[in-house]
């Protein structure tokens, strides 16, 4: 059987990508075959298309983290899936619990090691997938894998917010919006930062319970400290990075938490190093999850049937005008792909 | 001035209590008058009226630990607190912050050491106060400083429950009320155990997931297993004690934690400790808690407007019709007083 | 080949131990043959092969869980180990990191559903296994799996003990001298009680602050309260269980913990449950531990060059006579068996 | 009574400050009257008394926050201390215990509020006072209130480090020196790095692992790795503060913690935050801590019997001298004041 992929190619750009065919591999005893069904684009996907710095693949890899499929074939010695089993491929497929290691670490799906999932079928050990939540359709299922899941490690397993916990939000993309609903969800108020009014709006609908405009204040830490009496917030969710870190540390509490989880600014910033100590400011570096992190958020989920937000579906033979559309970055909500 | 208040007599009991008259005391430099406008009742007081063991106070006690009211005047150093705040007395009024320490643990309000609440008129330091939250009645604020903050460390503080977390709790007393509502405010699955019908049905309508009438399904510990696909709970809460907790390990997950919080069933209980041992059970006693965790209790009780349910209010003159109701244990949310 | 291996038989006793050749099965690909050079007994191996209650297994099980060799031959697809790594096998192959699951607790080795090591030669999974730290001869090895590991994982892991607290040590069995060694590593302070005048001499020789001989002093709690200044100890590492878990729960500090890792009491005790409540009383079942904290506990073992205390070591041949030392509870450390 | 103190003058340098001599002030109820022993003193006292940027007091100020004395003469209210107790200020007079909030922070003893305990005598309330460990000579416990509290906080209550954790401890100023004697404690195995192979010679002597000279070695986070196998190290203790946190980044594990204490390379630095978020590391600045913390900590000295490393001791009328040596970074463990 032969199928298409999308591949990366010597020009590395979006427009560059080749859409090709493979000849089906075999299955190995613990692996499984995966018709997809739909995926979701990521910043970091277009850091791996284009080649950048530490990102960039060898030519020919297929990219694209997150999906979802049905499995079609099951290997000789396959225990845990069935066929018809619904299942979504690990970001870090060797991550399946515990601490992260650099073994854990070293082949996220579409990266520089391992092909990603755009790709019509897809072989992968049963390991490296999850189940995915019933009530989701497959669309929804597909953002999981990377931005649900750093959102809930960040805010929930590293972060441990509570109810009565204020949290700060950054913007309207995938991270942002999924930890607007965990937060929301654990009992947590929240503050949103967007520079568009109608995107904060929607926000508002969403039930968050301040709304800043960044550009009509640009100085919005201090209107942070005057919403929170001065204290500043529990959390901050920082998906800008680099200098933009200390927009943060200003508006953290004593004791707070910055979940550094984005770089669209940059890779370095100059920090105020002198304030992270004097107030005991905790930055904490959130790089997607494990298995066993996803489990808890699939659960999760469930109990409240949370549904992710997604802006726009586009069809598998439009992955280039999805991946551009997501560098223009004026969605809200996940930009996805679907058969 | 002199004004009423309710004292323990050599009887110990609640027929028993004497209404007196008593003169004011002169305010220390950190001390405040608080004119009572509040009260409510706890399990507790029943102990040290009937002079139940350890909690047999001296004759001529005071007995109730909540209550609030309103400040009337303040002692020549007080710096926290003014004229017409509205405050509650803390349960262990020496426990401002921190881990609870023997001294932190001496003289509980309405105990064997200290006087209680239940007067017209009270004299407490400023740090053995605390402000309730605005957006509730009198009656509602207090019913916080036992029932509910017991809940909120049990659940939150030593049981950091998350979203996506099971958590079932025992009937419908003050604290198991409170702490449904803690439960599903940080995204858990609440399970209820009740014996009457009419009580689950309230219950359903607060947003419950799971009820089970345990006078018809006495082997509940076998239904939750089913419920949560073999699995058991993530977290008990745990208001009857004695034997009865081994149904608890029987129903909670691996690694999951049975907070124990009340003794209805007796001091003692015949345990299977072996189970704890090969399932990793954690067993946390809580006793009330702190200023600091009270403080952030409130915050949360704030962002969701989160209203205590209060089943009757009786004038202050017929408190020891209350103390009967209470002991009747056929009321559902808290016994109050007001004036 | 054939190579001789240690069998229950329906006598479940000691003495109905059979000695049997067996042929050595195939490799399959992620296997490895090892070539066992030395095991350690536990308690629980008594349970086993007398068919104890849950312990009960199949007639033919091969006993013991804890046990080191060399691997001589790996399976085609094996990636982490090579010829002549030492290595010993896991209690809980399955439990390689995060938390406990059903599916993790399964099949301890040497148990109902799986056979030990007590054989000249044993086929594992890969995963099964974890290299041993270099410094350690074989013997000493081979009380790690389960004894050390329980120790670990209660004081370390989920205890998290620190300098300056007081740590209660039941006992001179494995488990226990485990606990004295990590926590006097750990900084703690150590209070030891044992029935023997010889072995708390031997145990104050490794470092120990405080000797109890519980027989000269069956109220060993009130002691404990003279030497922590009416205080109480921050852990309690609770070996005998049952009913004695309430000595433990008089001599514990508010808010400490005491670890339940043994039963040698029984599997039942009438408990104090109020006195947790009201002291906030932490107890915490341990069911030895994973992989991941396995190694953690190797590095540590390096770092100080911690050796096992072995009490005496047996030929193969003379298994039997190892286990009846081991059911008359006289020894002073781990005994074991040697090729 | 008229006594001498040290005061900060307009010049806002060690040249320029004053020693006055004062009246004794009236004791309050609750404050007792200290006859100083000895002081030891900080980076920050010099900050202070230069009056740099945030730290610049008014002039007048007392300066120095970390002093030992013997209590004299206590006030008519005062229950926790009596005459002869020997105690040390906290550096933090109001953070008795429980999170750090800004009312705990506000006035640190010797700062831009408070004045500092560079006096003959001294008046504190009872509770801005810690009992210290019997067996430390008066200047030995006058180095307890900033840097080894600092150094624990870090370390043992923020960092929970374990034994076989590898800590890597920047220079030998009297933070990182109470850095090794604590991590050492703790089980960890310790890097430490200095400039000077005299003073690495001497750490040595204390029983670190691993020494390197950062002059003959620039790019000693390389070294880590190589000594670490390349995994990095659990914990870094950061000193210097500013964009040598880089090289932190470069030497911690994945999952890693980097306390920050120290800004002596200026308040700011360009950081890689891009690899934060990769290798999930942690930053948590540290300021000093509580009395409850201090307690703790206490219990851990007294245990081990762990003595501060102290360089030279000046007499009261000496301490322009010991300041002028401080700025000279040359001294190796703490300079102090003795009367």
């Amino acid at each position: 059987m032969q199928y298409k992929t999308y591949q990366i190619t010597e020009s590395y750009s979006v427009a560059g990508l080749n859409l090709v065919k493979k000849d089906q591999p075999k299955l190995g005893p613990n692996e499984v075959l995966i018709k997809m069904k739909a995926w979701s684009l990521n910043y970091r996907d277009l850091l791996v298309i284009k080649g950048i710095d530490a990102w960039k693949p060898p030519v020919g890899r297929i990219p694209v983290s997150d999906g979802v499929g049905v499995i079609v074939e099951t290997g000789s010695e396959v225990t845990s899936l069935v066929v018809d089993d619904r299942v979504a491929g690990l970001f870090f497929p060797n991550w399946i619990d515990g601490k992260m290691t650099d073994a854990k670490l070293t082949n996220p799906l579409g990266g520089k090691v391992r092909d990603g999932l755009l790709q019509e079928y897809v072989v992968l050990n049963e390991n490296e997938l999850i189940k995915v939540p019933a009530f989701l359709t497959d669309v929804e299922a597909a953002t999981l894998p990377c931005a649900a899941l750093t959102a809930w490690h960040g805010l929930m397993e590293k972060g441990q917010i509570q109810p009565g916990n204020i949290v700060l939000i950054q913007g309207t993309g995938g991270v942002s919006l999924f930890s607007v609903q965990f937060a929301l969800m654990a009992g947590a108020e929240v503050i949103l930062l967007s520079g568009s009014d109608e995107k904060l709006q929607m926000v508002g609908q969403m039930g968050v319970n301040h709304l800043i405009n960044y550009k009509r204040f640009p100085n919005w830490e201090d209107r942070i400290m005057d919403i929170t009496n001065g204290l500043g917030v529990d959390h901050v969710v920082e998906v800008v990075g680099g200098d933009h870190i200390n927009k943060s540390i200003d508006a953290v509490a004593l004791d707070g938490t910055i979940s550094i989880i984005g770089l669209i600014n940059g890779f370095k910033g100059n920090i105020n190093t002198a304030k992270i100590m004097s107030r005991q400011v905790k930055l904490q570096g959130i790089n997607v999850g494990s298995k066993e992190m996803f489990n808890r958020m699939n659960k999760a989920l469930e109990i409240y049937n949370i549904r992710p937000v997604i802006d726009k579906v586009f069809a598998f033979e439009e992955a280039k005008e999805a991946l551009t559309l997501l560098e223009s970055a004026s969605h809200f909500g996940k930009l996805c792909i679907s058969v």
